[in-house]
């Protein structure tokens, strides 16, 4: 039989770089779910101080690849260096993050209901807490070779909710996804946990990731990409016999409104800001502002055409992958072909990289055709005369993961609906600032209605990310010795409990 | 233009029953969801307080219907009287005990991660909340006319989430549900709620509610009832251009598994618990044990003898609707006919009323078609030679919303196996006792995994139910005074919050 492989591109200079990764074969394939599956159990009951053990452990191993990970990368992504090491500092913290939440061990939310045995009917002895789901499947996103890849955010909070991890490493990264794959396996193996609890599979086409995701073994998925990919696997996990969650962040425009006097309040340095926030990283990120909302006029001429200058200064740059040049291009003649758009930016689109571009439309002009997310440096300044209009286009608007809105203080009042809308369609809404650099925190949510994601309630961002892999599990009128140390009465893990519908870390009386 | 009518029947005459019920014509129904939309951002921005009064009203309207709702539900169902007063004071205190949860306040998990403008990116001043989802449809279960319809835990839950609620009434219990949707309007109307809030359609067939479904203003859909109806509505919702969430609640034969022990420590009662658990309310209870596992050998025969006596001697009862009666009569012929199955009960079953039956199988017989639900007072006992033999046929059982061990307690280090089992297939598992009687608390859990319910990570009864209709919304850099009070600072409402990764009550200076 024949081993197909396949090889990472350099997106710079179109050559394959050595060496070749092996496609995961179905056999393979089905070895890793059934090894993650064999090691469900044992990782799901292990105490958050071995979880945490793990996850510190992949973190130091991650650091300790420094420049040759982040080397690895620069060739297959062309993300510049500066960027890769802030990437890589932010993926060993988020990891430390996760693994500081599992030594806690108050995600679990414990409840305790205590019994009253003299009720009419006796009330029972019942005691719930989240407990891992199994098996998850992460798919590494493109354009976080690192934090959104084998070791992110996803993988990070499945392990610290005690759920064993299969990666589908991103077929433009694999050399990356090996090193990071191997720190991973390393701290698995070195914490005295079962490899199963990690995995990970090669594929540059589509059939590993469907077989991951149709796997009976395998209880969630995991993804960030594009709608096409995400709405694929939902598909496949609801058509399952038994279906299972996706979690697919897949698409967002990011609109950021401004008015005049939040234009006036952001001063000579917005322009530049909002410059670096569209064509930062080739503009390849999930929180990218493709949608802006001017106000007609002098003011808003002044802003847009300042945005426009330094995005015509800044260099043309190469994008992850030929397949997302390709879809700039055609998103951005899509974008100047409609009628009422015209460009602000004077740089000329070229085949070979991407040309940061501004555009702009009058609010009367714009129609949901000019709502698709296209990838990269771009983005559009709706021109508007009254916010009013602006509040009505923005209910129409798709879900995001944010909206924008740059105002002053004293003005808000007055933008009570503009602001309303903004939280409807946003998972988070910002006051000024720019929404590109999410921050990994306790309130950090990444989310949003859909089509922003495929489940609007959670985030794929911040330390809320792991209760996605998780369910609740009740034990009524357990031997106090055969429950889980979170439900024992005694505290002995020192958790903040809901007893009888109070919070508080005390023991309960048994 | 003839508005269609229906009437409720009464199952014990098969009379039709006084008033007709106008099926909600396709007008009337936008008109209701328009106002339930309407109504959504003033409702959703309410204080917990005003939502504890509409929820403390709404109890004490209905409990004041007492005699007039029971007497009603009584024609409707069938159900015994003293059955439906305790549900009656079950649901009152649900409405009650969901008031207090939004008065408390901190059901909304608010987080808040200070900012530090000295860091490099600088920190952003992030918090964090659940909001509303908006408008919920909410489907009556025929078998709990008031705990599980209009006024039951799905529309308590979501009201208290800040959620307008749309009940689609089940058509068996026509009367009951208007009776019930007039407590719940009243109570809105008296504490100065917008009539959208709350409103309710009705329909004797399926259009109603797959049209609700697909309502583009429809934000979320509970429903308890058949698996056939809770995939329809699934399928319609996912097929909707924005997909939203089902929690459907469907079937569960809940097993309980008996040791030697078990049965012994049972002691002379155990066989009469088990039979009122089988065949209370006519077995039309979503946690009825319908599948037991007891050891083969004398005394297992005798437990299980004991039990069927307990069953021949408890009369025939009435069940919800002619439907229900035709599916148990198919349901328990299907039982009968199965290869190896032989009847314990000796009653004889009829067309006119349910007989509670008990059946008894071989392990080694056992196939997956015995392990669907029949609805109604029956089980089947498996016998089985091993434990083992029991763990392996509960790995490949089907989600459950629970599952009970009887058993010693120093049995358990040495079932840990089968109590893995039992904890990975079950949203609840009960040590001795029975799994009927689902106690509303904090610590609830009523779901579990696929196909119990849709969305097995969840709850449809106790306080956790409420996240089913909220979402994580960040507000990032916002003027402290633009902020939902439950984010502010000083911590107006004395919420419990997580203030840099601590729970804590306290304010936090700003």
């Amino acid at each position: 039989m024949t081993v197909r492989e396949f090889r990472g591109m350099n997106p710079a200079t179109g050559e394959a770089l050595e060496p070749a990764y092996p496609v995961t074969d179905a056999v393979a394939l089905d070895a890793i779910v059934q090894a993650a599956s064999d090691a469900a159990r044992s990782y799901g009951e292990s105490t958050g101080a071995v979880r945490s053990e793990f996850l510190t452990a992949a973190a130091a191993n991650l650091e300790a690849l420094g420049d040759d990970i982040v080397a690895r990368a620069m060739l297959e992504t062309a993300l510049p260096e500066a960027r890769l090491r802030g990437e890589l500092a932010r993926t060993a913290n988020q990891l430390r993050l996760f693994a500081r939440v599992a030594a806690e061990g108050s995600w679990v939310e414990a409840r305790l209901d205590s019994p009253d045995a003299a009720r009419t009917p006796p009330k029972p002895d019942l005691r719930s807490m989240r407990v891992p789901l199994g098996p998850v499947v992460v798919f590494g996103a493109s354009n976080f070779p690192l934090a959104f890849s084998v070791a992110g955010g996803d993988t990070a909070s499945a392990l610290a909710a005690g759920c064993p991890v299969v990666v589908k490493a991103h077929p433009a990264h694999p050399g990356t996804s090996a090193l990071a794959a191997q720190a991973l396996s390393d701290a698995a193996r070195d914490s005295g946990l079962p490899s199963g609890v990690f995995g990970i599979v090669y594929d540059d086409g589509h059939d590993a990731g469907l077989t991951l995701t149709r796997h009976p073994l395998v209880q969630a998925v995991a993804f960030t990409g594009s709608r096409a990919g995400g709405l694929a696997l939902l598909r496949a996990a609801q058509e399952r016999p038994v279906p299972v969650p996706v979690y697919a962040e897949m698409s967002s425009v990011n609109p950021v409104v401004f008015t005049s006097a939040g234009i006036e309040r952001g001063g000579a340095g917005l322009a530049a800001a909002l410059a670096t926030s569209i064509s930062g990283s080739g503009g390849q990120l999930c929180t990218q502002p493709g949608l802006l909302f001017v106000p007609s006029g002098e003011a808003g001429d002044a802003f847009l055409n300042a945005t426009a200058a330094q995005l015509d200064s800044t260099p043309a740059c190469t994008l992850l992958t030929g397949g997302i040049q390709a879809a700039f291009n055609q998103g951005t003649s899509g974008v100047r072909a409609h009628s009422g758009v015209r460009a602000i930016t004077t740089g000329t689109p070229s085949d070979t990289g991407a040309t940061a571009q501004l555009y702009s439309v009058a609010a009367r002009d714009f129609t949901p055709a000019l709502e698709s997310e296209v990838f990269g440096p771009v983005s559009l300044a709706v021109r508007y005369d009254d916010v009013a209009e602006v509040t009505a286009l923005m209910r129409g608007l798709e879900g995001q993961l944010t909206a924008t809105l740059h105002a002053a203080p004293d003005e808000l009042p007055a933008l009570a609906d503009l602001l309303a809308a903004l939280q409807d369609r946003a998972g988070r809404v910002l006051f000024g600032g720019f929404p590109t650099g999410v921050e990994v925190g306790h309130a950090t949510v990444h989310g949003g209605p859909y089509p922003a994601t495929t489940v609007g309630a959670g985030t794929s961002v911040g330390t809320h990310a792991i209760t996605r892999f998780t369910r609740l599990l009740a034990y009524q009128n357990f031997p106090d010795a055969a429950l889980p140390p979170a439900l024992q009465a005694a505290n002995p893990l020192g958790l903040l409990r809901l007893i009888d519908g109070d919070w508080s870390q005390r023991q309960r009386p048994d």
